[in-house]
């Protein structure tokens, strides 16, 4: 039984209790938020929780086995060090620091006192991204040749980061899970219309093989969108978040199978071949994500989104940022990947 | 009365003789095409014009006014020269020209022999580009922050230009009749996965007052996407030309209206206002283009879409390739612009 | 402060009890249900209210004021002559009762007993129907000409009602609300493929003054719709209820616009006009219920929804058995109607 | 070489003669139409063929073989008769003809002479209904539960039928074509709200086995719909002929797999399974007709959309009128079926 303890209950917070609480090896015991208005909804929605706005009864807790940190990125690296020096797995919001120097150092102070970080890309655990991994890693598009997201909203309310720092680390931890690689050269472009921060981004990374990722991101779109193409030589796909009973779409044809004849036929034609929406898994990705936090909490082995790929994000957000400000495109160093333990499946037996 | 000699008459050939042929005040008499298959096709399709394979019989024809190029970019520089030598006015394809240069000679010959020269930027005529252009110039988007487009199909049939030259004339071009001023800078990137040249690419544009517009073309989509975003101050609008009954959206909140509390909400709702799809005017775009040159001929004015304006587009090709082989920015000189004719109302008196 | 007392509470119970917990003068004091594993889920999830399985304890309790009947359409009329009998007032689930017969005996008990009855059409709550019944009564869509309404998605599982009962009271219910008059004539059609019960269904119903309403509602159906036309002289409107952004759409023209040339022009076109789609509010529709029938009962006035217009619903969905049954059309008498309480607005004041 | 005769050259017409003058064993010689207007505009968009307003020139013409037949509804009976008492074969529009009696009168004119009637049902040529044949032949959908389509419009023009002899002869033909069997019962049920004719109605069909057939059609819709659902017993499958790229979508799952754990899921899911949409032909279907009416006439087979497949439609047409005069349903005699010509491939070898 895993005895954990939530800091921040705010807008996501409330959803990483629930998800935590339901799991029959976890027990939340202890919830801290500095804001008194949500230490007294807390109070009411988890009865049973001890809440409090005194962020030590938390940290100091020797009853507490694992903290989960649910605050703006800014306050990441003092709650997650402060954790791990009190001896606590770690369970934090993406994206993992505000610098890589951070990221760096609790990966280091983790693995000396042998605790867990897991960073939470909860998108990893979607049904409709565990699906694209599916089709990649089982060559169903053959050699990928790009991925291009827009992920874009109204989003005009006070922000402590840019958008890029917002939106993008969705789609950069899914490039990080689907290639396993990281990009070679960053490219960021992007305005500032509102309040000194970008409000609308367009990162473009050159990926090891030719691969190319475009993530388009923006707080000033009227209308919401989510679509990502994957492009393949055999075969693409279109991703569309938004639709709620097709949210993934595989097209037969993929790039080198077009003869002159075929070509010529395009021009008046929408397209070739059959499309295929394979059914999606709809199991909340953060009940998966829990799950697999305390897999790995109990076997001692790395998640896949443990504090290195939290590391790996932040250090194209900060690439990002560089070219922004540069106007320049930004190279990368490599870096090399440890073991990671397998995901659970769709179905996990949930205490009620 | 305009007599018309027609050079290329492929996939679009076609069209334009059949705009041109509807004027009351215009004569389709000679029709020019390397191709024999064509030639006879043609011949049959358009049996009172005079089609033939030699190029000599158009261009020297003491009969014909005008000639419309409608051929490969690498041939227009050499047809347009020959035509504006032998004292016709010109109606070339988009781009204009394969280099600046060119453009710049052809407009110099033109401006010397007093010759007109009309690029087909199509799109400028569409209903739906003239609804965009009456929301912007009225103001009722208030100032522009963004222009954002995705222009993406199947395309691998064999080209002799790249992605950016193929599909982003249509942006461009849009842009250069909304925003009325150049880019500062030019940011270009893509990918080349087929046979060298780039089938994807992704065009950033820096206009004065940070505008900033963004271009997604790409050949190797599974999906045809033609969706445009316009971002202003006051509203915003969305421009989907795949939608039949309601190609254009505008929102009615922009970027500067969010309360604190609005700002809350946004969090869980989609949008707050009302949206409007105005009426788009359905006249093919081509015949009031093919109008606006025989009134621009005949009284002697510039047309907004003349060969500065061509050229303004071919300078932003230029600039993206140098910047896809440097992978840098690209800077823009300045420049300025003259006079030009009305565009002709949607509905027009044709002959039948 | 009215106390409640809740029977039934698998599905729809949760959400009628979270409504009612958050109004300021509304104390849930009991939920009772049959099933020991739903009063187990319901004991944690409102920890603070007396759940049982005993109905008894709940309708003889002297401590509620009010009863919210959330069971089977079969158990309605029993368990809702129990409450009124013993003082209670009545929020009952749709359809109201199995029989016109038990619905009219519920509404003499009240009257005699001076208490109300609601029945929980929700839908009459939504931002949608409320826009809908805004347009409708100030005259935007002219005298009405028809309401087409399809409901139909896969509903595979056990079900004691018919598909008609099951999906249909929904839009009876808005019809009612509209139009404020009961169709003169119903003829139903359908199809019972697997249990022997309707699995689908059609229910053509003639309202006064030519208006016609049309009901698509299936089971079977492998793809969930949710769409409704409005046609009116003047104007109409369509409600895709599965639209996140944009439930609601007003067509400009109606059906007395069209001048010859326009509807020449209407061959090649897929309309004319502008369309405009009205913010429509979010607040969620039981929560405004629960405020009307507060507000009803300390106020003495009916609700629009009392167990009269719940009564006009089950009488039209006893024609539609008898004209499956009979394959022939039904007609029906009319009624006339009483005073009503106003809605409540979209923002009302919470208990938090 | 069969030489073709065409009356009438409205809005259809020149779509028959452009696709019987591509065939290689068709010769189209003669155009007429009462209109002058029509007469100039014909002879100029087709010089090589004789066009005239005087209908005894193209009767009487010994030269012509068969007679194409694009004319209103009311005067198909007397225009075929006459044509095929002139030894010609008859291509004629659907309604194939005012009245039953008309229609046998006709079919036995033609059987007596030994002359073929094709009516042009073009919908069946098409490449959406040519793979839903596919699929209902080959048992992909299992056993049929039912077909419910919608194909309502703006349709405001004058009329010399009512909205279903307008719109529902696409269904019935397709339905006809489909299920191989005519219906045993009719009801039809409908509105008139601006000229005494029905602009809008429902037609419920119930075919043997169970199979239920539902139509709705509308001349007031704002928008345009063209949406067809048929329900098998193992798949299903969504027929949305105004989707470009992707018209028909098949459904994994039918109506006889659910289980009791899945029709919970149901609940809160959108549905389960895969969808599949296979790549439709694009070949025009009037190509395809053309080609096979040449055929037929070449063979002496039926086609299967022969004069009586003609008139099992107008049987139903007929019905229909009497179910809404009589308010009541219409029980139809059974008929059966000969033998009939295949359908042509969709490549098919063309002159040009």
């Amino acid at each position: 039984m895993l005895k954990l303890g939530v800091v921040g209950c705010g807008y996501w917070g409330p959803n990483v209790v629930r998800n935590f609480a339901i799991q029959p090896d976890c027990h939340v015991v202890a919830i801290c938020d500095k804001n008194p208005k949500v230490v007294s909804q807390v109070s009411s929605r988890f009865p049973s929780v001890n809440v409090t706005s005194d962020e030590n009864n938390v940290m100091r807790s020797t009853e507490i086995d694992a903290m989960a940190i649910v605050t703006p990125v800014s306050t990441h690296y003092a709650l997650a060090k402060r954790a791990l020096e009190n001896g606590k797995h770690v369970f934090v919001e993406k994206p993992f620091t505000a610098t890589t120097a951070q990221a760096e150092e609790l990966i280091e102070l983790a693995d000396r006192k042998n605790l867990q970080i897991m960073v939470d890309h909860t998108f990893l655990f979607t049904g409709a991204v565990r699906k694209i991994k599916e089709l990649v890693d089982g060559g169903a598009l053959g050699p990928l040749y790009y991925y291009d997201s827009t992920r874009v909203n109204l989003g005009l309310f006070q922000h402590d980061v840019n958008v890029i720092w917002d939106l993008a680390p969705h789609d950069l931890s899914i490039l990080d899970h689907l290639i396993g690689a990281e990009p070679e050269l960053v490219v960021a472009a992007g305005g500032a219309h509102l309040n000194g921060m970008e409000d609308m981004a367009y990162l473009t990374l050159y990926f090891p093989h030719g691969i190319i990722a475009h993530i388009n991101v923006n707080w000033l779109s009227p209308v919401k969108v989510r679509l990502t193409m994957v492009g393949g030589q055999r075969k693409m796909l279109v991703w569309n978040d938004l639709e709620p009973a097709e949210k993934i779409k595989v097209y037969d044809k993929g790039a080198d199978v077009m003869t002159k004849q075929a070509a010529y036929e395009r021009r008046v034609s929408y397209r070739s071949g059959d499309m295929w929406a394979p059914r999606v898994e709809e199991t909340e990705a953060l009940q998966l994500e829990a799950r697999y936090f305390l897999d790995c909490v109990a076997s001692g082995e790395k998640p896949f989104n443990d504090g290195r790929a939290g590391l790996r994000v932040v250090r194209i957000l900060e690439a990002a940022d560089k070219s922004l400000r540069r106007r320049s495109e930004i190279a990368l160093p490599a870096s090399r990947r440890p073991e990671v333990a397998p995901m659970p499946s769709g179905s996990v037996q949930l205490a009620v």
